[in-house]
This record gives structure tokens, sequence and C-alpha cells, in this order.
């Protein structure tokens, strides 16, 4: 049997070209010779898919795909089988291609072993951390990328359209999610997302209803919720929703490896007026977020412009969670839930075209449970464009 | 409102102490001083929750918790809020406690930045991988935890004594796929599950049919599968299961943040005889290694057993995959899903009592699917208990 699988499928060459060029000018600026891309987030953005090995990439733009494994790649120049990293400066000067004096690794996410490990392939080299210019090359999304997230969006908002449906009566908050899970997964979904860092940790998103929005938590989620175990603290915590309470729902848009970010909200019964007034006024953030925010945009003009929204609405003491706030109100998103920028007071970082980010301002109301609306946006010339063109106002499960 | 929660509950406080006590003799004969634990999996082991923050453990058992977040958490002594892992230097001294001259830090796992980071609190310490006495003394549970991941073993059987129920002539291995998790959400299953380094990868479990079940991979599971998507190249395929293929179904046992691991596999239809006959030897060597298992028992013996009854069998060109054969045929298992000891051919490693251990010798018939069952077990003075003992025999769908 010989059913081998180009490692680059063909309509992605130049796609990966396109994303990796992105990097080679950071690299030079930095005097940078090569970087050695070995997490996982950074294999599948320099390759559009998930194998087990290295990307080594040249500050002229030159690139050697390393694969550990599997091993039914189709042989082709620039793809070479190894056991062990080990072997790879052997293969670099094969190549023709210079030992680098200055390389990047992914410092801030390869286990400290590991680094080490890499950091003795060419002993003499100066080592940087690469990971803040692979994290700022993925902001800016490509037209392909852009494309695959607008998938995303699709089946998100299609889920979303199901969910009063699954709703019964006296349900708890963890059944709801179950089957809010399932038809997840049916449209596509993953079932599986990709987080940076090593802190956060969550299964397929988060239903919090009531008070247990307010929970706090150990996770850099915007809600906590305090789960169904103290293994995982998140999320549902198997409490029947009751009328008067909000549900919130938050729950994963990874379809193809790309993601959207989205929650919408139902009131069980009636809502009481504080809890409506306070989601409308996260609408109305997005609408002045949406028509203000264009490349050049600094986002923390972005938080300023949501927080003086806040404070004219009187809500300041509920926005971004009650007894926990967080101190963001949205943040980059693509490959893994939560890149940059983060959206917050301080920050400098500017929007560019093609950045696509999660804007998600969120009230806890007391005794009522989370309000507001989260979309994923791409940032364009003309404002942001809605990945996650869903309706917002809040509806009633009955 | 005051709803604070004990950081170490009650009832776990004997218990948490018993865990950490393992440790001890481990670091005394190092020369460490005291361990920094700060990763999820061992900051679960040492508190009975997950908690951001870092705790302190002195080789002379005394120890500090140090809270990031949440900050719900009741006054105690020995408990530390903390906004920065700065702080901790002087939160030990005021506890009088000596500066480390030794420290351990998990180096296997931290990534590089964060241990850097955490190498500057004593700037004169020399630090050592703290990673490998932890998983050591993780290996050997505490009849708590055994008791814990019994638990799992009881709801991880009562959802595959339903999923036959769940299959529908036709359907893919997907959709198949997507209803088991629904029943082991809504059995309990957290949803997650954790996993031992950041190179593996997965959602639910694998749910694999006839030829799928050889796809090379690039995760380190016994059997491969191409996923639905070049972004988690894992599982289920989206295919229709046909008659003649087998489905190996190896699915989630994580319901309380410790797991078993369980496979099963079926039929559509009436299986080839070359799968039964490899599905039976299978149970052949679990039943002769749940008997020749016993504190003192090499792993490698176990190895060595299993594979003398596959080549007694002839069935040496199928085991543990065809076209990638896993260098396994079990693991340790607990917190995380791959814990030591792997049962290798050449591990040195010994088997002791409460030790808890997956046992998958698995086949991959060509043209057919996977076979081969997979147990969680428990090693006893009299031979392995099993946790997970719901029936064994290749059942059909139908």
């Amino acid at each position: 049997m010989t059913d081998t699988t180009p490692l680059i499928l063909p309509e992605l060459a130049d796609e990966v070209d396109l994303r990796l060029a992105r990097l080679l000018p950071m690299m030079r600026e930095a005097g940078m010779d090569a970087m050695l891309i070995a997490t996982n987030a950074n294999i599948y953005y320099a390759s559009g898919r998930f194998f087990r090995g290295y990307v080594y990439l040249a500050a002229d733009g030159r690139k050697i795909y390393f694969v550990v494994r599997p091993n039914n790649f189709t042989p082709a120049p620039g793809i070479v089988e190894i056991r062990k990293p080990e072997l790879i400066p052997a293969a670099v000067a094969e190549a023709g291609l210079p030992a680098p004096t200055r390389l990047g690794l992914e410092l801030g996410q390869l286990p400290y072993n590991d680094a080490l490990r890499l950091m003795r392939l060419w002993p003499d080299a100066e080592v940087d951390d690469s990971l803040p210019m692979l994290r700022q090359g993925r902001r800016v999304k490509t037209p392909l990328e852009i494309g695959m997230m607008r998938e995303d969006g699709v089946h998100h908002v299609e889920v979303y359209r199901k969910i009063p449906a699954l709703y019964v009566k006296d349900m708890t908050d963890i059944e709801f999610q179950i089957e809010i899970e399932r038809v997840l997964r049916r449209e596509g979904c993953l079932g599986f997302l990709r987080v940076a860092g090593n802190l956060m940790e969550i299964n397929m998103g988060s239903v919090v209803a009531g008070d247990n929005a307010d929970a706090p938590g150990p996770y850099e989620f915007t809600m906590g919720g305090r789960g169904v175990s103290p293994a995982l603290p998140c999320g549902a915590c198997g409490a029947i929703m009751k009328p008067g309470q909000t549900v919130m729902v938050d729950v994963n848009g990874c379809f193809n490896g790309y993601q959207t970010d989205m929650t919408r909200v139902w009131s069980i019964g009636e809502p009481p007026a504080i809890a409506l007034r306070a989601h409308e006024c996260s609408i109305r953030i997005l609408r002045e977020l949406e028509r203000a925010t264009v490349p050049g945009t600094e986002v923390r003009e972005m938080y300023a412009r949501a927080m003086a929204i806040v404070e004219e609405e009187g809500l300041r003491e509920y926005f971004m969670g009650h007894r926990q706030q967080a101190g963001f109100i949205g943040h980059g998103i693509g490959i893994e839930l939560n890149e940059g920028p983060a959206i917050t007071p301080k920050s400098r970082d500017v929007v560019e075209a093609g950045m696509t980010l999660a804007i998600e301002p969120k009230f806890v109301i007391p005794g009522v449970g989370a309000v507001g609306v989260e979309n994923t946006y791409v940032a364009r010339e003309e404002g942001l464009e809605n990945l996650t063109p869903a309706p917002e106002k809040m509806g009633v499960l009955s």
C-alpha cells in the first residue's frame, strides 16, 4: 500500500509561503538567521496540517520540514524524515544552509528541557524567543485564513440557531450544554480547540446560568463558573436553570483548525429589566466598535469607547464580571482561542487590516446571571466585519 | 457575599499529606530542599483541586499554597495569596522556612520562560527537574485515588454497556462517536482529560473503523486514524461503517479528575475469522497478565509475556498496529492519560502494589480494522484487579 500524502497540499503551497513571508522581516530586524518551529499551533500554521516534527525557517525564506511522524508523506525536496532532532543540523548543512548564529525557538511555550535539547543542536548559536514573532505574524490573517474563519462562523451561527429548541424545562445547565455539544459536533466542530499557554483548560466551552456566572475561577476566561468538579472548575455546575436567570452560551467554534468565538444569552422566562438593559448595552458597544474600529485604531481606544458607554449607562459594577472582573473586553483569535492583541485599557497594540478579533462586552448581574454578546470580527478598511452574524437579542427559553 | 471554600477540603487534608509524603524521601535523596509545583496536573495532585498558583513543598514536609486565583479560598495558615511568583521568596522566609539551596522545578513541562522566571526567585539556588519525582510519586495511588478511579470505571463501564444501542445502520464513524460522547457526558464525563507533555492532542477519544485504524498518525496513541481535519489528524474520519469492518471504541474515562482507559470492539455484521481470532488473543493476553503481574514483576516481563502469546498465535504482523506499530502495550494512568510506567520491551520499571495500569494489546487487521481489549487495572498482591470489568467479547452491531 503506497497511499502517501503531500505534506504541503499543492493548493496550500503559496499560502504557506505567504504566511512564512510575514515572519522574515521580523527575523531580519532581530538578526535571527533561522527559527526552528516546534509547537503544535505553529506547526499547523507553517504547514496547513499538524504533524509531529519541526519547521526550520531561514531568514532568507528557505525552509525544511523535519518530520518525526507520521511517515506517510510523499517524498519531496525540503521534507526530511528524522527520528530525533539531533539529526537536524546535518540535514540543514546538507541542504546548503549555513548553521545559524542566532536561532529562534518558541521559549514561551516549549518545555524547558525540550528548549535546552534544541539549543544544543547548534551550541554556538545565540538563542532568542521566536514566539512573539510567530504570534505577531499570526495576528493578521491571510485571505485563506479569513475564509476558514468565515466557514467556522457559518457553522457556529447555524448551531446557535438550533440552541433554543434544545431547552427543556427544569433542565440543568450541564444537560443543556451536553445537547449543545452534540449539535456542535454534528455541525462539524472538532470537539477540541487550541489555547495558548499551559494555564487554561476547557472542554467544549462554557454554559453558565444564574449566579454560577459570577463564581471566581482559576482560568483567564471572561466568565468563571464552578464546573462540576474541582478538577476542572469552569463553566456549568449541574444546577437546574430557573425562571429569572439568564444563560450565557460561549461554546467551541473550531471546525477546521481555525475558530470563531461567539456568545449569546437566553433568559429562562422573562428576564429582569436590569439584565435586558445590560444586554442591550453590550449590543450598543459592539455596534459602536464595529463602526469606529478601523486599521490604525489603538485597541486601548476600543476599550475606552466600551467603558465610556458602560459608565454612561451606569453599569460599571457589573462589567466583565462582578466578584472577579476580567481586565479585557476581547482578544485576537485564530488557530488559538487567545491570540493577540488582548483588548485592554493600557495596550499599545494597533488594529491592522485582516486582524481577527473576538469582542465580548459582558456583564454579570448578581442573582440573575451573565448577559452580553460576543462576536468574532475581521478588521476591514470600512470597519469590523462580523463573522458570527446571528441574532443578538436576548431570547427566551421556555 | 462571603461564600469562601477551604482550599484543602477538610476530608482531603490527610490525603494530601499522604500524597506529598511520597515525594519527601526522593527529595532528600536528591538533596533537594524544596520543590515549587507549578503545573496543572501536579497542582491538582497536591491539593485535590485545580487552582492557579504554586505549591511550595519543603523536604521536611512543610508546605505553603500560593494562590494567584481564584481568591475565594477561606483564609488559613499555609495559604498565601499572591499576584505574582516574585512574592514567593519573602513569604517563604516569613513562614520561617530557609531559602532553598537546591530547588526542584518541573523542567520537563514548564515553558522555558516560566522556568527561568521561577529560577530567578532564588538566584543562588541550584535547580533540578522535579517532574520525574512527581511522576514517580504519582504512579502508586493512595486508597482514595484508587477509589476515584474505581468510580471512573463504574461510569465508564455503564457507558460502554449503552454503546451498541447507539448504532444505526449506515452511520459514519464520527456520527457514532458523537452519540457515544453524549452518553459519556450524561454519565458525568468531564469532557476533558489531562495528557502529559505538549505533543498529544485529543478530543473525547478515538473511534476507528476499518482501515482508518491503520492510518499513521502524529500522536503517540496506539491507534491512529485520519481524523476529520488535518488540524487534528486523529480518530474517526467521517466514513460510513460497513459490514465486515470492526469498530474500536477507546473514549474518555475522566469523570472526576482521575480517569480509566478502556477499549472495546464491535463488528458491523459478522466479523472475519482472523479478526475474531486476534481479538480472542488480546483477551488471552489480558487474562495471562492479570494472573502473572504482581508487585515485583518487571514491566518488560509483561511485554514479553504478551509478545510470546502473539508469536504463538502467529499474529505478530498485526500487533499494536500494522503500518505504524506502537512500541508499548500499556501505560500508567491516573490524573494524566499517559503516566508511567510505559509497558515496553526494554523498560526496567517494576510493578508496585497500588500502581494503576492501562493494558491494551491491540491488533490491526488490514481491510478489517482494529481489534483488542483495553482495561485499567490496579496492581494487588494477588494480581491485577480490573477497574473496567465490562464484557470483552466482540459484539455485533446491527
